[in-house]
């Protein structure tokens, strides 16, 4: 770490203090990231970086396992393109940074860098879909994106950003909305699973849908100081774009008929999620199935007994390492073991083994999780079998701790007065019956700052009456204010 | 395959008859790209993109074994940044992708999109880097780049193409320079091993060299039509970078001192190499470690035994899948075996499995090499065992048949007049003595469109005279036409 940065970031502010602070001062500590000359956009430094990698590789690999397979479709979309879809360049045009110059020469047709790929990767459906057989498409894409916001944030609203966009054409209707909940499915084990953030999934209501889209689902979890945060949003897109596009198939049937179409994305903004659903005011606390680093070793080894201790922690880490654990050694010799404590607490990592002289006398060693700040001894001999189950402990543990987090804080009234309370003074979700009008939704959200993060699926229909407007509704719905 | 494709691209044109035509059949009728609706911009569909993934995991693997950690830098770079180093400015500026406005306004300064990433990287690294301690930095990012080309050739010469960009800091110029000929090696190791593409190792000159840079290297492949290929490219930046941007360290000694850089990168232009060098007049030639699908199993079964032949043509697809190799199994009613065959061998899939009724009553398996056209029986049991060992060998086979072909197109000559002659007639590599003079260089390129591509390692100096001046000179470099 540079001075620079030691000097900027001396402490991490405590969350009951100021929480975007402490977010802020957690990241910036940590070298998750740092502000890049450009507006909006943020560097991703290699700590950050390396946990996208392993996210991503969770990831790709359910979503091969689902049939798709990665493809690559061009930056930048010409306008005309943009245009066809009218929802959707509504939508989308305000936030385009545009490319009007190619080296010296104006271009004949302004381009936008994609916002999301849809019109694009359309006009390439039209080419290449022709009959029943070459259906389904099934197609996923990593890429940046850009999104021009006037206010951003880290990880959770930058003005570039990089996600995965999957784009799927189907033959049926049922097909095409099976697949976007398959999606979605896909989206909510990966969370709670990798990432050990629970979520709940729901559809989105006509206001808060993807422009275009003729549904969109999320999973939506909630952040520790109770504002929630849209996961993973997967659309059914119906025949919108097949139309304006004019993708079309021949069916068994001798009729020319237009393709069923998905799409769905997940980004760095799940990055923002594990810090504020796991970080405490010590810092990160990173899920083990992506955490950069699982376990750091760190060898307490005064000057005298140096030469005694490092060897056999280095025969430590080798073993754990070949296991084929993320383990690293902090064997630095200018920083004290307390220090070195802190500091990769700091950073997150799950699990710490410690091993000083009078360990190895004894032929064992300590190991202290970061989830609970439990420590335990263990022989050095059993030290590669207790590894990955406590691992697996804490990956457990974290979920179940922010599940029980969610509930606690997850509240149930069709009293709008009670309502306004409760979004003021506590946050968090709350579940309340709504008339199923966008006008009684918006002025919900201008009266209270709380918006419906969506119609949940995990919730009866059961009769009664508007939160707010008093009309006769059997609509449950979650609220929530959002990041 | 949809319809219009198959309209489109009928039959491969020979080699012989017209190369550029043939490259552009093969790469559209394997389906590895798409031409968009942006100028100069492809869109690389799933087969050619699962290529690339294959080649980025090998060359990931490292980068990272060689102590690299990726990291995300943004897309823009304000105009400023780009402007401060010299040569870098006048390099590249001619051929930037300019972004005037975001949303609806003007920004206040110029964006451009990154043709490469040393501006806003240095300006980072002038933050982070402090002492000596921080030192070296060793960073890797893997992203799209934009150069606005005005003629282009898919994978070859996109003016958006993916690639993986290093970026270095150093104490010393030793380091520096080390570092940028152990990167050069890594390339030499990647580009053979796993593409089974020869290369050679040089230096560029003075006039070939990147723009900025104090050394550039690279690696020179020859394609099968005799042009060569600068396959990748290792510069040592000296302190050029680090002056303009400021990158300072306190040493040891108590000193501010400027870091020494290096900067290497290569691209999905090497999904072109892999093409020209290996390809034949029936398609795509893949080398098994980095083919999308190593094994293409085609069980011939006609109606009648079709009911017998395919669950066990399915247990031995499991059986290979399981063994840890890409195997596919086509067994699409539609299609005769012939017709597989020639389709598989055109996206150039290693090694086919044939089974038939008679191949199961004998209890073995037809397996037919891509490479050279060989087949061979091989008992069921030991396919699990004989697969491997033939993707190995194919895999040496294809880069001992591209080395032979190098060097029996590879030519030696002091004699401009018979040097014009081989560029003219024969094309290769052609090997000759230089003063060194530019002048001299860029006459030689204008009378012969040849260029040297290096100066490479692998060649003793001993005294003779310049090809064109005759002024007295012991160095020998490789000249050819190049992509």
């Amino acid at each position: 770490m540079g001075k620079k940065d030691k000097e900027f970031v001396k402490e991490i502010t405590p969350r009951a203090e100021d929480y975007s602070q402490w977010y802020l001062d957690v990241i910036l500590k940590a070298q998750m990231m740092d502000y890049s000359p450009v507006k909006g956009c943020m560097v991703i430094r290699p700590y950050g970086f390396t946990l996208w990698e392993n996210m991503q590789a969770g990831l790709d690999e359910r979503i091969k396992a689902t049939g798709h397979r990665n493809a690559y479709f061009p930056l930048f979309i010409p306008e005309s393109l943009l245009q066809k879809e009218a929802d959707h360049v509504e939508g989308f045009a305000p936030e385009v940074a545009w490319v009007t110059h190619g080296g010296n020469e104006k271009l004949s047709e302004r381009l936008l860098v994609r916002p999301t790929s849809e019109t694009i990767i359309c006009e390439m459906f039209s080419r290449w879909i022709q009959s029943y057989r070459d259906l389904p498409v099934l197609m996923n894409q990593w890429c940046n994106v850009v999104r021009w916001e006037k206010v951003t944030r880290p990880f959770l609203r930058t003005s570039e950003f990089l996600w995965q966009e999957g784009h799927t054409a189907h033959r049926s209707e049922e097909e095409a909305e099976e697949h976007t909940l398959r999606m979605l499915e896909v989206y909510r084990d990966f969370v709670e699973n990798d990432l050990a953030v629970p979520v709940v999934k729901g559809q989105k209501t006509e206001n808060e849908k993807f422009a275009g889209a003729r549904e969109t689902y999320s999973i939506e979890a909630l952040m520790s100081d109770g504002k929630a945060l849209q996961a993973g949003t997967s659309h059914n897109l119906g025949t919108h774009f097949a139309k304006v596009f004019d993708i079309t198939y021949l069916d068994s049937d001798g009729e020319l008929k237009h393709v069923w179409q998905t799409s769905w994305g997940v980004s760095t903004r799940l990055v923002g999620a594990i810090i504020m659903v796991h970080g405490d005011d010590r810092g990160l606390v990173l899920p083990p199935k992506v955490a950069p680093t699982q376990v750091i070793l760190v060898p307490i080894a005064p000057k005298k007994v140096r030469e005694e201790v490092l060897p056999k922690a280095a025969a430590i880490y080798e073993e754990i390492k070949e296991a084929g654990i993320r383990i690293e050694m902090d064997d630095r010799e200018e920083y004290s073991p307390g220090w070195k404590f802190n500091e990769w607490e700091m950073k997150g990592v799950p699990l710490r083994i410690e091993v000083g002289p009078r360990d190895l006398e004894a032929g064992q060693a300590v190991l202290a999780r970061r989830d609970n700040g439990e420590k335990e001894t263990v022989a050095i001999g059993d030290l590669k079998a207790r590894v990955p189950i406590l691992l697996g402990e804490i990956q457990a543990n974290m979920f179940e701790k922010a599940k029980n987090f969610r509930e606690e804080n997850t509240y149930r009234t069709d009293d709008y007065e009670e309502f306004k309370k409760i979004i003021e003074e506590k946050r968090g979700f709350v579940i309340s019956r709504w008339c199923g009008h966008g006008e009684c939704e918006q002025a919900i959200k201008e009266e209270t700052k709380a918006t419906i993060r969506c119609i949940p699926f995990n919730l009866e229909a059961s009769p009664g009456k508007c939160l707010r407007c008093g009309t006769e509704s059997d609509k449950l719905v979650y609220f929530a204010r959002a990041y």
